[in-house]
């Protein structure tokens, strides 16, 4: 614990008015990009990689849905002759398409699930997409809404044969209000593009997320992302304001609003919030973005338990309030595994067993300075925390911030990683972290050698949304690894009244878990809701419920 | 406009040192009661008020349907078996329930929508209210779901002799937490209570109007209120966590989530949230409340445009940033009918085209200080303001803010008041207002002697929100001037993409409109939602969709 002699140098470090100025200096053009380098995910990082397994090996349960037609020429006749364009098949059914055309389409980013997909279409319009699915429907074909394909949890890919119709084509930003800040974008426009067009506005997009170079907005509502800034901005389901979307029969449900208030009937638009496609697909998003924050400050501070770290948590909503834009957290395990991959320069002296990263965001630097610096001095006079650093250029904004979205990509250094995204109850979040890793050492599963399959059990996430990432990263895939993981973690979460999915959805990977979150007559009404708008059961099957 | 000369004492007056310090020391837990007072609504305000007509005569179309039961003996006497208390039932069918008892559930506040009913049950649990829901179901009895009975398109009485569920005794707060600031609260929790008891934690409830003193939230998030602070800390789709209701058959569907993140399949909830208790009953509420702030100021401001007021508006944005938490607009007519109505003093000397309330709300009093002033002057410097004064206690914070929550009360002082609550565009919100007031002029419909209908058409809302209030105030309901609001106005709102529910609900007044502002194949799908969860219709009959 930091004495008062200690105390002296490391206020000036984190106090030092130098850096505060930098700080301050941060470019919003800038700071829009800032996060999309190496945390993005790439769809092939390298050509040697692993061959990766189809998705039915993985889950021989799977059996291709009996009811669902085989594509024939004449179906893919049919897309031709709606989509004109060449470029808007890619036809593996008639013709040979390459397989590095159609591969991005059937397999994850992570290289985990790989569908056997042979037909993609690139709709142009929502007209398009009405007519695909209306024909889908009529024919029996069973169909896949894909993004920017970076999900986590096998919702973005098909199973079997399933036909991709992806939105990379719908990438239109159609409108934007100066004085709201409403934005109406097609589903197909990339995160980060929205957001750098909105940055030339003075506004930001009110989520954040590390695939931001890569995810379609379509797809982001689709499975209500929440990122890094949901503590600031609110969810999805307070910031979209309007959808359009077609369901499996062809209607284009048109509830493009542009208005904050709107009570006019049922909100349907909120279904579709979260449904990851079974509903029918979204087209377009209507949504509310905040101001983009003049002012913006990046501060990584150590601190000796969980219990210190919820304490900074309590003084940092209470004493930087409205401008606190993040709070972060990561063990001494997560941070190890990033030094040892990336073998960079750590931000702190030493190690300690837990860390956060705090931003603000205000529209004042010299306010914001101010009470981030008192901040920092009273957490530190009361011993709350015991080292920290503030940014003060983009390059050590940057390199913060690196920090805690970097950890993700280093921690399959070793061969795989099991990724659970969990929302707990603040106080015994992270019990949760050290119980696994109590568990997986005591069956002899965790060592530093080769002879076993565990390197490490890894806690990081959002403190702000009491969002916990609990990773295990392994030498390779092990059933004995699994077994003890699950339904382990799982009866866990469920014991605290906890959710076994945060932010990540149910995809392929939770479909048969959601009973640990939602009781039987949830589950039941869900049924219905999918029965009522996809009766023929096309849409993104074999996932979420 | 104010000239260079002129702004000298209009900036002092604004800027004065003295008024600013004392603002800054407003008290929390004062300011958490503070536009209760005049403004909330109370049932009965006058006893020698006119007798308000039954809503079967208003609306003579409307016809009671005939699949539901008449109320017997039996059916009292089950409800009376399970409810035990005496005090739980209000019976006018097998006893004489002294007419004062029960006219508070079947006549709304303002007199306006009278309802039939002779049975008032006052469950005191969730169970309670699943007996209840399920024997109705059975019995073929119709429901109408009651809380403060505060609304104003009268969705909360009986129209025919459907019997009133009220939360009144269900008022217990179930639980929170002051780390994450998470409130679970029963249904029947007066708002006002709720945000006492959160004062006290250092927390606030997202939400706050007018009638804080006597709706209870269950009715709040069955109609999505908006109200004053939705600018800051959004709406009740972003903010209600979970929510636990019953369902016309009896069953609870308890997803009252303490979380802030849980991705586990549709977010039913989101369809009660403004679904005004045709869906079911809510009977609890899980919602994530902000942490109060320490500082907060209002200034009220006069402005010569409603261009100006845009202006006024962008430049608050800005400059304010993360504190700005209420712009309010109101018009000379609305001020001038309040200011005659009521007697009192001006804020400001002389009469403006246009005012605003501005509210900031921060964690740093100096700094909200500091950021206000120099937005003052610049508004003033600019010339986009003409005059304005800033609250230098809670006297004169609750003075400004009784400016514009008064309103409301006063338009009815001459005998009635035609009430629109409509969202349109920013550009374009004030011109509906000038529109309506040259047509019923033109029409020989208003004038300042009782010879006309129309005593003055005013506008006031909340423009952070796009939300006009549009009123009429007239000298008594009158058929002429219905014919030419009607569809005049909502024919206006439509032509601009607007909405013609904002926050109040559909109710029974706007049932036949929604038309206007939802396309028919979004109808047809509530349609199917209000089948699939309400399929005999027993659920708050006759309005809505």
């Amino acid at each position: 614990m930091a004495s008062r002699s200690r105390l002296a140098p490391v206020l000036r470090r984190i106090g030092a008015p130098s850096l505060r100025k930098s700080a301050t200096t941060i470019n919003p053009a800038v700071y829009a990009t800032r996060h999309i380098s190496s945390t993005t995910p790439r769809r092939f990082r390298d050509s040697s990689a692993r061959a990766a397994k189809f998705t039915t090996e993985s889950y021989p349960e799977l059996k291709r849905d009996s009811r669902f037609a085989q594509l024939t020429k004449e179906h893919v006749d049919y897309f031709k002759g709606i989509l004109g364009k060449e470029s808007a098949v890619i036809d593996g059914v008639t013709a040979d398409a390459a397989e590095d055309e159609i591969e991005p389409f059937n397999l994850d980013w992570m290289r985990k699930f790989q569908g056997h997909c042979k037909l993609v279409l690139k709709p142009g319009s929502t007209e398009d997409v009405s007519k695909i699915l209306k024909y889908c429907t009529e024919k029996s074909l069973a169909v896949v809404p894909q993004g920017g394909n970076t999900g986590l949890v096998g919702g973005s890919v098909p199973v079997f044969d399933e036909i991709v119709v992806s939105t990379s084509r719908m990438n239109q930003i159609r409108f934007f209000d100066e004085d709201s800040g409403i934005l109406v974008a097609d589903s197909g426009v990339v995160l980060e593009v929205a957001d750098q067009f909105l940055a030339e506005k003075g506004y930001i997009f009110p989520l954040d997320l590390g695939a931001k170079g890569s995810c379609h907005i379509g797809g982001n509502v689709s499975t209500n992302a929440g990122g890094l800034r949901l503590l600031r901005y609110g969810s999805l389901h307070g910031t979209v304001l309007g959808i359009e979307a077609v369901l499996p029969d062809g209607m284009i449900v048109d509830d493009l609003s542009k208005l904050r208030k709107n009570n006019t009937g049922y909100d349907l638009k909120q279904l579709f919030i979260g449904a990851e496609g079974t509903l029918g697909m979204i087209t377009a998003v209507s949504i509310q973005c905040p101001k983009r924050s003049k002012a913006v400050n990046v501060a990584f501070l150590s601190v000796e338990s969980y219990d210190k770290l919820l304490q900074a948590f309590r003084e940092a909503k209470t004493q930087l309030g409205e401008i606190l834009s993040a709070f972060e957290m990561m063990d001494s395990q997560s941070q190890d595994i990033f030094h040892k991959v990336k073998e960079n320069k750590r931000p702190l002296e030493g190690e300690h067993p837990f860390y956060c990263l705090i931003e603000t965001s205000g529209s004042d630097s010299e306010h914001d300075n101010a009470k981030l610096e008192k901040f920092l001095e009273d957490i530190m006079t009361k011993e709350i925390v015991t080292d920290g650093v503030v940014a003060q250029d983009e390059t050590q904004f940057r390199a913060l911030w690196s920090q805690r979205e970097g950890i993700t990509e280093t921690l399959g250094h070793w061969g795989g990683v099991y990724k659970y995204d969990l929302s707990i109850p603040l106080k015994s979040m992270y019990q949760l972290v050290e119980d696994v890793r109590t568990r997986l050492e005591s069956m002899g599963l965790k060592g530093d050698t080769d002879d076993y399959p565990v390197v490490d059990v890894v806690g990081y996430g959002h403190m702000g949304d009491s969002n916990l990432h609990l990773n295990i990263a392994v030498r390779g895939y092990n059933k004995k690894v699994e077994e003890a993981l699950e339904p382990f973690v799982y009866e866990w979460v469920s014991k605290e009244n906890g959710s076994i999915s945060a932010e990540h959805g149910l995809g392929l990977t939770k479909k048969k878990y959601i009973g640990y979150s939602r009781n039987d007559n949830m589950i039941e009404w869900m049924k219905k809701i999918k029965k009522l708008f996809d009766p023929n059961g096309i849409m993104n099957p074999y996932k979420y419920i």
